[in-house]
């Protein structure tokens, strides 16, 4: 095919989203379509053409009855492709920090090829002797996440008692390995215990839906207490959390999914424990610390190198295959950091 | 009188606990006595001995239900004399860093005179040319508390919105000045509002007793939101405040008065606020920030000279009127920080 002034337009996959949606996505949420794309940068425009490689499947990508002020985009808007991060080569540039031929990672769109507007969330990869998939989790937003909650906001130390709950997603495991990295205690809860041990180091795992009173396992796996919790969960285990909680302990704030779709949220009744223990809550959102990539590659790409951090992927193969992929997160269905492949490099 | 080795001793009133307390103090929990002392202190012994000059009435001195794992000390024991912050001139001193003539402030004994052993919780008073009485508040635990739990926990800046709590408090009225004095735009809320405003210099202020929604109080004085809140009384107020957080807004929390006594907690909802508005919630006790007071002496001491900080006490005159001057900070009797004037100096 050949545009109106002969540049290359061609057929183009994409996963469209038929409207805003409430709560965890269905796959009846989403369509699949195909349309055209002109492979060149509209001329005079500053943004980026890319080719998409991977494509990630977040916990974030969902409905949230909240409203959040300063949500940066939506991954569902009728009848528009799902927007989320990805990898991506750049096929034609009109932004002076991105050429034709480079690697990036980034907000992206569902869809075989995109035209990226928004190139303030789009990232050059350096280092492309590591899987380029990797930039999806561990060397990118969600990695970002683990190391700025954890080292940066808990200021962890050596031998110190860390707490991690949704332990098995794309952040808790990393959070795990760089507390184990940092020679910290780490006990991880999570859906299912079996690989938190075994797969990833954490000295202790167990099932939060097993356990009748949070409290008194928490009591079991931290004996002396805990000083950092990596939160993700909130609700009842935030409030077990609390009882757990040693001196000047800190607690980071990714998320608290238990919350989110809730008409009335939990009532969290242990925050005496604040006062008492002066302990430290702080929510965090990971864009404010996008700064710190090239601090973040220094440490954990030698460790990466040498083979020292373990990292679990279930890639989906194919464009197609991404709604059930997508869907499959909110249940648990995959192992390890759920990927899309929408085309070999 | 004589002592067996020919030291004076002298009568020693006091004011005695009948026991230990359940929540706030009673006037029936307390007994007056006249007891003796020896105006020496043992020999070898390393305490001081002085003669109490004024004695301090503040909050923390009650009866909690809650275990508080690092209470320092407690102000009611059976048939003792009630502990608390005052400040003495030093009789006789077996400790290097106490002589004769010192005036000091810290913890004692509601009593004439006070043998005190626990000297590390004992300050020498450098800054002689203030009311000694300010160093039971503005100069002592509580103006501490004040400066640690806001200019150094939450880091104000110039034009930002401060929302103080208890605000007619020794520590809350502080905290409004520091703040005004940092350029901020200052909001407090306490059982009577009237002198908020005219004394202390707060922009606005409101009675919480009179507002059925806080929430809509809250937006009514801060319709661009808070950034600072300085956290003492918990419960409904904390909830109110958190939905109306901004950015990277900082809660430090040094007490939660409304929680204390309660047999269950209130359950705070809006906690998801934390995620949203990325805020930090610190918990603190005064006690670790000790050692700033040089800190903080030279940031106050220039505003008291130059009386750009409005400090008002209320003096209740002679040991015996102790137990009532107690009591009454409970129900909001006294006019600023309630001390006890035991002995002019």
């Amino acid at each position: 095919m050949a545009g109106e002034h002969g540049e290359e337009v061609v057929r183009n996959k994409q996963v469209l989203a038929r409207d805003y949606i409430d709560g965890n996505p269905k796959e009846t949420d989403m369509y699949l379509n195909t349309g055209t794309i002109r492979l060149k940068v509209p001329e005079g425009s500053n943004s980026v053409l890319v080719k998409n490689l991977y494509l990630s499947c977040d916990p974030y990508m969902r409905g949230i009855k909240a409203n959040i002020p300063d949500r940066l985009f939506y991954s569902f808007a009728p009848d528009s492709p799902i927007v989320g991060y990805g990898v991506a080569k750049v096929l034609d540039s009109g932004h002076p920090d991105f050429k034709e031929g480079d690697i990036v990672w980034g907000v992206t769109k569902w869809e075989e090829y995109s035209l990226i507007t928004l190139t303030g969330s789009l990232f050059k990869i350096q280092h492309t002797d590591v899987p380029l998939s990797y930039y999806t989790g561990l060397l990118g937003m969600p990695g970002m996440t683990a190391y700025a909650g954890f080292n940066e906001l808990c200021s962890p130390k050596k031998g110190e008692y860390v707490f991690v709950s949704s332990a098995f997603g794309a952040v808790g495991q990393l959070v795990g390995q760089f507390a184990k990295l940092m020679g910290c205690y780490v006990v991880g809860s999570a859906g299912s215990k079996e690989k938190l041990k075994n797969k990833f180091g954490f000295d202790e795992a167990f099932n939060y839906k097993e356990e009748h009173d949070l409290d008194a396992a928490l009591k079991r796996y931290f004996p002396e207490g805990i000083d950092i919790y990596f939160e993700s969960v909130g609700g009842k285990m935030l409030d077990a959390v609390l009882l757990n909680m040693r001196l000047h302990g800190r607690i980071s704030v990714a998320g608290m999914i238990s919350q989110y779709n809730l008409d009335e949220p939990e009532g969290i009744k242990n925050l005496l424990a604040v006062v008492y223990q002066r302990i430290r809550i702080e929510g965090f959102t990971v864009y404010d610390y996008y700064h710190l990539f090239p601090k973040f590659y220094d440490l954990v790409l030698p460790y990466i190198r040498e083979e020292k951090i373990v990292y679990v992927e279930d890639t989906a193969v194919g464009l197609e295959s991404g709604p059930a992929a997508l869907v499959g997160i909110f249940s648990g269905q995959n192992v390890g950091k759920q990927v899309v492949l929408v085309a070999p490099e």
